[in-house]
C-alpha cells in the first residue's frame, strides 16, 4: 500500500509548524511529507520592521529550514508555486509538479494596495527579507546622498509610511528611534528629517485600545513622527504621495504598510476567496475540498464575538499549524477532526527603543514591561519552531 | 604691536600638520593662527577606498579637529573658502572674511575628468567622507535591489572603476575582497557580479614597477576583476560608460578614480596654475607672493630626476606642512627659509584582504609584508597629527 502524500505549500509560520508537528505526529512509514518553499529559509515576518528600519541584522530574521526540519523525514523542495490543480490533486511548481493526497496551503500574504495606483512602482511594499533589506539600504542611501548634493533636497530626508496599522507603527517606531544615530553618522541636522504616518481610517492602530493608541502616538510624536489620520492616499507617484485632498508630500521613500491580502495563487487556483483569503471550515479545510487545508494568512476565520475576521497574525498561524497537523493525522490514522479556535493570548506592538504597547490576557501594558513581553512573544515563536537551540541562536534578549 | 596673523586654508594632511607644527614653533604671543575648514573634522583621504568599498567604518577615517588641535592657541573656523583676494591680503569665506599677514593654501584636490562628459552627473567622483559613504551605501543598495526586481538586471551587479591608478586599484582591492560577503548577505550568485577597471594609459598603476603591477593584476583578476587597459572612456551616461571604441558597459555604479587636480579656488583667485596646481618656489611660497604658501595637492613640485611633477600624496603633503610651519616661523622670528625636498620613503598600495604591493626604500615588497607596511604608514600619519593617542583610537592593527 502506498503511503499518503502530504504536500505543504509555504514555510512561513503556518506551513513550517505544520511540517514540524506532522513529523512528530506521524511515524516514518505513515506518510510522505513534502514542504515547498521559495527560499531555503523561513523568516520571522513579524520581525521585519527591525531590519527594514536598520535596527536588526536581517540575518537574524531568517532560519534555515534544514536547521529546524529533519529532512530525512520531510522532503524539502525549493521551488515557486505557480498553481494548485485541486481537481487533479496536484500542484504546479516552476520547475516540477507534485501530486498529493492531502494539501496544506500556507502561502502567506501579499501587500494590499486597495486599488491605489503607483504602489508597486514607487513604494516599498515587500515585507520579506529581501524587501526589508532594500528598505534599510535605501534609507541609508538617502542619508548618504543628502550631503553630496549641491542643492539639499528635503525629499531625501522625508519618510512616508502608508498605514498606521501594526506594521506601519512598528516600522516607524524603529526608524524614529534610529534617526538620531543616522543623523550623527551622516552629519545631517535632525530637524531636516521628516517622518509621516498616513492612515485612511479614523484612528491609528484600529482595533487597539484608545488609551494605548494615544500612548503610542504621543511617544512617536515626541520622536518627530507626524500622523495624518483620516487621510487616504490617492496615488503614489515618483518622488512622493498625493493625498485624497490633493496635497502632495514629496518623499523619496514611501513604505507601504496598509495591510495584506492572501496569496494570489488562491484565486488563480479557483478557490472562492475574499482578497485571497478562503473562509475555511472549522477544521481548517477548504469548503468542498476535504483534502485541502488552508491556514495562515490565506485562511479567513470569523471572530463570532464581533462578527469580523480575525486578523492575519503569526499567533493564529502557529496555532492553525498545530491543529492542521493533528487533523491530517486524524484523516490518516482515524479519529475526530478538531475545530480550530484561536486562543488569543495578547497583542503587543513594539515602538522601538525598549518601548511597546499591548494587551496581554486582557491587561493593558506599556513601556518596558510591554517591550519585555514583546520579546518573549518573539522568542516563543522561535521556540515552537526550533526549540531552545533556535532561541539561543536567533532570539532576543529581553534585558 | 600687532601679532602677525596666519591663516591656514584647509585641514587636510598639509594644512592640519602646518597648524599643529606652528603651534609648537611659535609662542602664545608670537602669532595669531587661524585654521579654516569646511568640516569640523579632518579625514584620512588615503583611507577612503576602505569605507567606499564598505570594509571600514567611515567614522574611523575622520578626526575631530578639536581633538588634535589646541583651540586656545589655534582659532578654528568652520566655513567654506570662496576666494582668496591676494592683493588685499584677505580670504572671502561663505559666512565671513579673514585678513592675513601669512596665508597657507592647503585646499586639496578635486576630481579630474579630463574632459570626459557625464562624470559629475553619472559617476561617483567625490573622494570625501560623504562621498565614500555614498559609494558604499549605493553598492549595498544595488545588491539589495537585485533580488527584489522581477527582471534581474545585470547592470545592478556590474561595477565600473574608471582609472587603474592608486585610488582605483586600492578601491577595487577592497571591493573585490568584500564581494563574496555581499553575495552571501544578499543571496546573490557570485558569478553575477562583474567588476571592471578601465584605464586609458597603457598600463595599470603607471609609474609602478611592472613586476608589482603584474602581481596586483593577477591577484585582482583571481577575485573576478576584469581589466581594460589602454581603453579610454568616451562618456559616462546614465546606466553605464561608453568606451572610445564605441562599446558600452552597462553599470549602475561607475566610480571615477582617474586622478585629481588642485582646488579650483586656486584659479578663481588668480594664481597661475596647471590644473589647479601652482608651481611653487623651493620654499613653498607662490611665485611673486611672498606671504602665500601653497602646499599639498595644490602645489606642483618637479622631480628633477625624471623631470616630472611629484604625485600629490599624503606623504609629501605632511612633509610640506612641517617645512611650511618652519618657514613661517623664520619669516616672523628671522632666519633662513628652508628649501623643500621630498623624502620619498616608499609607496605601498593595498589590495584588500591582507594583500598589498609596494616599493619601500627601493625594495619591492608583496603580500602580507607589504600590507603590514601599509598599515604602519597609515598609522604614521595619525601619529604625526595626533600622537600615540590618536593611533590607539583610530589606527590600524597590522596583525
Amino acid at each position: 500500500m502506498n503511503k499518503p502524500r502530504i504536500v505543504i505549500l509555504g514555510a512561513g509560520y503556518a506551513g513550517l509548524i505544520t511540517a514540524v508537528k506532522l513529523k512528530k505526529e506521524l511515524g516514518y512509514n505513515e506518510a510522505e511529507i513534502t514542504l515547498v518553499n521559495k527560499h531555503q529559509y523561513h523568516y520571522q515576518t513579524t520581525w521585519l520592521h527591525e531590519p527594514a528600519a536598520g535596527t536588526m541584522d536581517p540575518e537574524r530574521t531568517r532560519v534555515d529550514i534544514k536547521s529546524v526540519l529533519d529532512t530525512n523525514r520531510v522532503q524539502f523542495v525549493k521551488d515557486i508555486v505557480i498553481e494548485i490543480k485541486k481537481d487533479e490533486k496536484k500542484v504546479i511548481l516552476e520547475k516540477s509538479e507534485l501530486e498529493y493526497d492531502y494539501l496544506v496551503v500556507a502561502l502567506g500574504s501579499e501587500p494590499e494596495t486597495f486599488g491605489v495606483p503607483g504602489v508597486f512602482e514607487h513604494a516599498f511594499s515587500k515585507w520579506t527579507v529581501n524587501g526589508a533589506r532594500q528598505v534599510k539600504d535605501h534609507i541609508d542611501y538617502m542619508f548618504s546622498k543628502y550631503n553630496n548634493e549641491d542643492q539639499k533636497r528635503d525629499e531625501l530626508l522625508t519618510f512616508v509610511v502608508a498605514g498606521a496599522g501594526f506594521t506601519g507603527i512598528e516600522f516607524i517606531g524603529e526608524l524614529s528611534e534610529r534617526v538620531p544615530n543616522l543623523c550623527k553618522k551622516y552629519d545631517v541636522p535632525q530637524e531636516k528629517v521628516k517622518m509621516y504616518v498616513i492612515e485612511a481610517a479614523p484612528t491609528a492602530l484600529p482595533g487597539f485600545d484608545p488609551e494605548l493608541v494615544e500612548y503610542a502616538m504621543n511617544l512617536l510624536e515626541s520622536r518627530g513622527v507626524e500622523f495624518k489620520i483620516n487621510c487616504p492616499i490617492k496615488e503614489v507617484i515618483e518622488g512622493g504621495v498625493i493625498l485624497a485632498d490633493g496635497d502632495e508630500i514629496k518623499s523619496e521613500t514611501v513604505v507601504w504598510a496598509t495591510g495584506v491580502r492572501g496569496s494570489s495563487i488562491i484565486e488563480k487556483s479557483g478557490f472562492e476567496a475574499m482578497r485571497g483569503r478562503v473562509k475555511v471550515q472549522s477544521d481548517l479545510r477548504a469548503p468542498e475540498h476535504d483534502d485541502v487545508f488552508i491556514i495562515g494568512d490565506c485562511a479567513l476565520i470569523i471572530n463570532e464575538e464581533i462578527n469580523r475576521p480575525y486578523p492575519p497574525t503569526a499567533q493564529i498561524a502557529l496555532q492553525q499549524g498545530e491543529v492542521c497537523a493533528r487533523n491530517i493525522k486524524a484523516l490518516i490514522k482515524g479519529g475526530e477532526l478538531e475545530s480550530f479556535k484561536p486562543d488569543i493570548k495578547g497583542t503587543v506592538a513594539s515602538l522601538g527603543g525598549g518601548e511597546a504597547i499591548g494587551l496581554v490576557y486582557g491587561k493593558k501594558i506599556y513601556g518596558n514591561s510591554a517591550s519585555f513581553m514583546k520579546k518573549m512573544i518573539d522568542n516563543r515563536s522561535l521556540y515552537i519552531l526550533g526549540g531552545p537551540g533556535l532561541v539561543m541562536k536567533k532570539g532576543k534578549s529581553p534585558f
